[in-house]
């Protein structure tokens, strides 16, 4: 079964991670965005490329979600005695990735080409494409001006208000060789649950990348970014949470599953809430099913044990089919 | 009295050191030579100005000899495992002056302002100027091909036969602002003990400068690199001494002191020849005063003791007046 999944945040990364436990890694596809992408201090950084890079191979910290196991500050902690805007953090070995990143780009190389190096010197046996070879970069328009996205979302911790988002350079942008072909071959199409304004949505706003995935024989399935029924304990998922309402703010949308499905409801099939929200109404997102599973995986990987089997997220996902699998299961 | 020093590697380094010591650093200007200077993994290395840099502000590693004291090597042994040629050594904490370098030269600065930027941050209170803000890069035709310096010094530990030597760029480079004023403002204009054919023949180089040298009403005065009387126990005087050796090699030069002063002596006043060396004959160099002193300084910027003054290298450079002055000493 060939799968593609989309998004690269945090949440898809787990997402992936627990797929690539119960499937042929050399059948996944995995779609990011790099409307996140920066040059700072000279280097490219992608950081959803990179979380799911340290994820699916077990390199990412547990405890900041990002950036590698055991990395250590010494050149962050010189970069701010320099005087330098020390609001991005890079880890001395995580810094590695953007020297070796960098320094393909400016001989002339390819992101897609340096991110297939990258994840064959990881070792990851799935595929992963940035969504586009051309720069895109995500910019919200606040009281504070137009920032980047990881400016707003790092430097100034998503508490900004959001006017409107931009995809900068999305409009002259092409998928990245191998997005749409992955798309067209699929057997079975995954929205992760990213941010759907700041990590999915700049997917979809490549040319080819949204018509590929209406045309596409495979069903889609998204699964939901939020989960309105458990309390957020976690900083780093607060932030997120933070940032997902701000810009779903901007298009007018309220911070619920259901705001975040109907930015998709022309592509989906079916769209996960998450069991924690079983309460809300169903078959509600137009012309989709809606599915019920926990969709909160933990950083191995692995979801809360369940009593029933339509609980387990991937089997739910390998196994959808169509709207009569569902009300069989139900 | 208003001082000049020219070069930045090791050696050179230690001079102006020693010099700092004993005069207001608000008098001196100190030019380096950026003719080593590399993009590598999309950073601008910049290693003569580093050096000088880091051992004028007490931070150098005493063993290297270059780089930051204390060192860690994270991100180099990540990089090699990602599969990255690993010839040329970062440090964890140095790469944050190559980051903040690169950072600001992308963003449109000046060579010259970031390395003003950087003295300041770093507490360096002699005025530091790189020879140009233009690229130039000084390469060596061997039988291995033409090589970057760095290459051939480095990666390569200077053992190829030399050739040619090439200084690309530097004929349409133009001095950084304040090099000229410095050098026609000055009392006093020192060739810093660095190879004179990789270090210093580059600044030489830049259009403008060899001329407002030689006009210049101060006297000039280079400080032998090479010393034969001593030998060589450090496997990193040994590779500049195979540098400097192979680089003379290729103008049709002898690794010897006169040598290196003949490609100076349209500019030179006197030459100082070490102690060691005093077996060899005086006013030998062509129309120049040789003078006598123990040129070997520590990274601390000592001399070892002397029983006389004229011994003393500083007081030598310091003093030294005309031809008169020498004479009455001896």
């Amino acid at each position: 079964m060939k799968i593609v999944g989309l998004g690269g945040g945090i949440g898809a990364a787990r997402l992936w991670r627990a797929l690539l436990e119960r499937v042929d890694p050399a059948e996944v596809t995995i779609v990011v965005n790099t409307g996140d992408d920066l040059w700072i201090h000279g280097l490219r950084v992608c950081p959803d490329l990179d979380t799911v890079l340290y994820s699916l191979t077990d390199r990412q910290d547990p405890v900041r979600g990002w950036g590698l196991r055991g990395e250590t500050w010494r050149c962050m902690e010189r970069l701010r005695e320099l005087g330098s805007e020390g609001w991005f953090n890079l880890g001395d070995a995580d810094l590695a990735t953007h020297l070796f990143r960098t320094g393909a780009l400016r001989a002339g190389r390819r992101l897609s080409e340096v991110t297939a190096d990258l994840a064959a010197a990881l070792g990851l046996r799935a595929r992963l494409l940035p969504m586009s070879d051309d720069e895109v970069e995500t910019h919200v328009l606040t009281d504070a001006g137009a920032l980047h996205y990881q400016e707003f979302y790092i430097a100034r911790a998503a508490s900004d208000v959001v006017a409107a988002v931009e995809y900068r350079g999305a409009q002259a942008a092409t998928p990245a060789p191998g997005v749409l072909e992955a798309i067209t071959a699929a057997d079975r199409i995954i929205i992760g649950p990213s941010n759907p304004v700041a990590s999915i949505g700049p997917i979809l706003a490549v040319p080819g990348v949204r018509d590929a995935i209406k045309a596409a024989t495979a069903p889609v399935i998204a699964v939901t970014p939020i989960v309105s029924g458990i309390r957020i304990t976690d900083a780093g998922e607060q932030r997120r949470a933070d940032s997902r309402a701000a810009l779903l703010a901007a298009l007018g949308l309220p911070h619920t599953a259901r705001a975040a499905a109907e930015l998709f409801t022309d592509l989906l099939d079916a769209f996960v809430l998450d069991l924690a929200d079983r309460g809300e109404p169903r078959r509600q997102v137009s012309g989709a099913d809606v599915l019920l599973a926990h969709t909160l995986v933990d950083d191995h990987g692995r979801f809360p044990p369940g009593p029933i089997r339509e609980e387990d997220l991937v089997d739910l996902l390998l196994g959808y089919t169509n709207v009569d699998f569902w009300l069989e299961q139900e």
